[in-house]
Parts: structure tokens; C-alpha cells; sequence
């Protein structure tokens, strides 16, 4: 099968309780890998407050860079939750109650305790496909290339798996991780990026790690290309074992 | 004394490994937590890949918006640290080794383990105030309104301490927070939207929370202004004692 290679993503949290440190932001980290599991490039995250001018530009801005925009946060039953609002604002198209998100509302609450507040969870802007959530019922929505999904992580989650259905896959980017041990960043760095020169369809990062147990460093190598990989792959493995030979010698 | 009252601040988080889910950000709660108790808002944050070009387009939105912007990552030796040349070329000033850095680097590595990769970790842009780190040495710095500290938590922690005397203090936010119990944001939702409408000085918030022990909601509300901040925290604490009242009777 042909793949896509070229599948980008960003994710926009809506939320001022990530903004304030009230709450740490776990779903952006989720989507991060369940977006590289289907070769769909994550390019750039952004948080923004519950202020519908903000989530309209930001919205503005990465619908227009990136394949698939995922916003989580915003469309509960709550004066503070604006994101369908602000979704159709930045589409330019109607929003009102929908009538298959009304019924499934209606699987969870009975109909004398669907308030007006209950209700809003219903209004969808024109022309999105419903993404469902067995969880709270109450759907996220896909309009254009924009997946707009809940905040609460199992929901966001639940969402997330109903929404795949619609997103077009990538190639999958492969990864080999190399346990540096503590040998410090700055006597292995001239070598590796002689490595990732050599090598310019894989990417290579370095990454230190501080704990009570000392420095602990890993190289991360990245790409599309299995070849390339593994031969970037080896010879950082030759690099870190002839330094941490070096070390044991010492 | 007189203090500011719109401190604002966003925070650029720099790192590939952040975007393929590999590490989890923790840095931006830390630092959003930490401008809350100085009375600095944070208004955006924004994760970036490790390509100067995008580096240097958000520091130029985000420095142009907001009081201050922070950046984490990206100021190691390893060849994939390009943040402090990102910032020289977002500021236009030239870059180059700086023997204040260099002082701070020797006090850690002996001059002839002092390799060009660890030299690259004391290249600062031109008129930029050190920011100090005392576990790795290696110094974060300032330039204009941008604080650029490292990615590793415990340094970038050490590097926010020393940047924060360089920082204008607001008035610190107030903040309430009322159990809402297990009862259901649609039962309060157009109460709780008459209290913030009440209260314009005071944002209001409804946080759910699911777990296997069910729902948990919270109402956060948060105010500059104590007097405004009490009569909504009072109002709203009724409504919810109200609903738990009603509930606890059925």
C-alpha cells in the first residue's frame, strides 16, 4: 500500500487551568504518541486561554500549516466552554443544535433533565462529523481538518480513537534509542553530528537526564528510512561503546 | 508598594523529543506555577521542533506580544542545540563565545577536557545578561524580554530562580476553589454563569474530573480582586451547598 509520508499535525489545548499550573496538560503528550504509532508528524503544540478570539486565531493559524489541527478542551455543558463557538467562528459557518448529537445525549441523560446548559453540548457547527465518545456520550466533532475533542484525558482518548477512522495515515517514522550511560554530552557531540551529517534523512538528538543517581544520557535516532537508520544507528553504537570502553579503562 | 498588574509571559518550549511524545514537558507546569506566585501571567505556550526557522518565528511572535517569553531546550553541546543562535538571529545581534560563560563552564570542566562542543555551551548572543546555573554550570541567559534556560528540569528550575530577579513582579491572583462534589456540571452550569456575569472581575472555571471512583467536579475561581473574589466564592459555594443539599435528600 501507498503511504502518505507527508501527514503533519499540530494540537491546540484550549484551557486556562493549563495556563494557570492548576492542571498538567497530559492529553498534547497522549496525541504525541498515539500521532507517531500512525505516522502523522506532530509539528507543533500550542496552549491557549478560554478566549474565543485566541482560539479563533490560533485555530486560524494552524488549520491553514498543518494536515490535521486536534484542539482538546472547551465543550462541556459550562459558560467557560467556548471551542465550538469559536471553531465555527474560525470556519465561517452556522452553529446550532444538532439534532444526532441531541440523541445521543439523550442515551445518557432523560430528556426532563436536559437543560439548556445540557443542550449546548449538542451545538455543532455546520457541516463536522460527530466523533463519538462512549464515556459521557456527549461528541467531539470533526469539521475540515480540524478534530475538536474533550479535555478530560479518557474522553479525549475515547475520541481520539473515534476520530482515527477519518485521519489519513502516514509512514511511520522508525526510532532506535542508545543508552549513552554518563558519558557526557560533550565528548561524544562533534562525533555525532559528523553521524547525522552523514546521514541527513535520519534525525539525531541528544538528550541528558539529571537524577539523584547522576547525568544519564540516550541518543534518539529517527527516521522513514530503515537503511539509513540502521547505518546512523551503528555507528553511534560504535561511538558510545568505544568511549564508554574508554571510560571502563580509566 | 505599587505593583503592575498585566505581567504577562508565554513560554517556547523547544524540543523534537517533546512533539514525538518521547519526553513529556513538565517544564511549562513548573514554570506556570511558578509565574502565578510572582503575579506574572501566562498566556501562551507553544512546543517547537528543533529547525531554527521555526524557533526564530515564534520567539518573534510570542516577544512582540507578551512582557516576557520563556524558552526551554536546546542550549546543550550537541549539534542539535541551536536555540542560542535562534535568538541571536530573532534579535538581529551577532553571537559569539563569551568569556564570562566560558569562566562559568571552567569551573566545572577542566580547560583541556574543553572541547568546540562544550566551547558551543558558552556562545551567547551579543548584550545578553547571564542567567547562572549552579549544577551544570553551563548558563541560560537573557536578551531583551526573551529568558532562554535550559531543558533538563532540575537546571531549568535552578535557571527560573536566577531569572526571576531579573523579572517584573504583578499582583498575584487570588484563587478559590470549591468541591462540586459528584454533582453534575449541567445541574450548576447557568447558575454559575450568572455569578460570573455578576463578577467580571473574577474568572470562573468548571473543571471535571473522571475516575473509576465517577465524576469530581471543581469550581476555580480567580480574581486580582479580594472583595469580588469572596462574594463570587460565597455565591458560588451556596449554589453547589444547595445542589448537595437537594441531592443528599433524595
Amino acid at each position: 500500500m501507498e503511504q502518505n509520508a507527508d501527514i503533519t499535525a499540530a494540537v491546540l489545548v484550549i484551557g486556562d487551568e493549563i495556563l494557570s499550573g492548576r492542571t498538567q496538560d497530559q492529553n498534547s503528550t497522549y496525541i504525541a504518541r498515539y500521532l507517531a504509532e500512525i505516522g502523522v508528524d506532530l509539528r507543533e503544540v500550542r496552549v491557549v486561554p478560554d478566549i474565543e478570539a485566541e482560539i479563533v486565531a490560533a485555530l486560524d493559524a494552524l488549520r491553514r500549516r498543518y494536515t490535521y489541527v486536534f484542539t482538546t478542551g472547551g465543550i462541556g455543558p459550562t459558560h467557560d466552554d467556548i471551542t465550538a463557538d469559536a471553531v465555527a467562528k474560525a470556519f465561517g459557518v452556522a452553529i446550532g443544535e444538532d439534532e444526532r448529537a441531541l440523541a445521543m445525549l439523550l442515551e445518557r441523560i432523560p430528556l426532563e433533565q436536559l437543560n439548556p446548559a445540557r443542550r449546548r453540548m449538542a451545538r455543532i457547527p455546520a457541516g463536522a462529523t460527530l466523533i463519538e465518545n462512549a464515556i459521557s456520550k456527549a461528541p467531539g466533532f470533526m469539521i475540515g481538518n480540524v478534530v475538536v475533542m474533550a479535555g478530560v484525558p479518557v474522553i479525549m482518548q475515547a475520541m481520539l480513537d473515534a476520530a482515527a477512522v477519518h485521519i489519513v495515515k502516514g509512514a511511520k517514522v522508525m526510532v532506535a534509542t542508545i543508552d549513552a550511560h554518563d558519558i557526557p554530552e560533550g565528548r561524544y557531540a562533534a562525533d555525532l553530528e559528523a553521524i547525522a551529517k552523514a546521514h541527513e534523512k535520519v534525525t539525531v538528538g541528544s538528550y541528558p537526564s539529571f537524577s539523584s543517581a547522576g547525568v544519564r544520557n540516550q541518543i534518539v535516532l529517527r527516521s522513514r528510512d530503515a537503511n539509513e537508520l540502521e547505518k546512523a544507528t551503528q555507528e553511534a553504537r560504535a561511538l558510545i561503546a568505544r568511549l564508554h570502553g574508554e571510560r571502563t579503562l580509566i
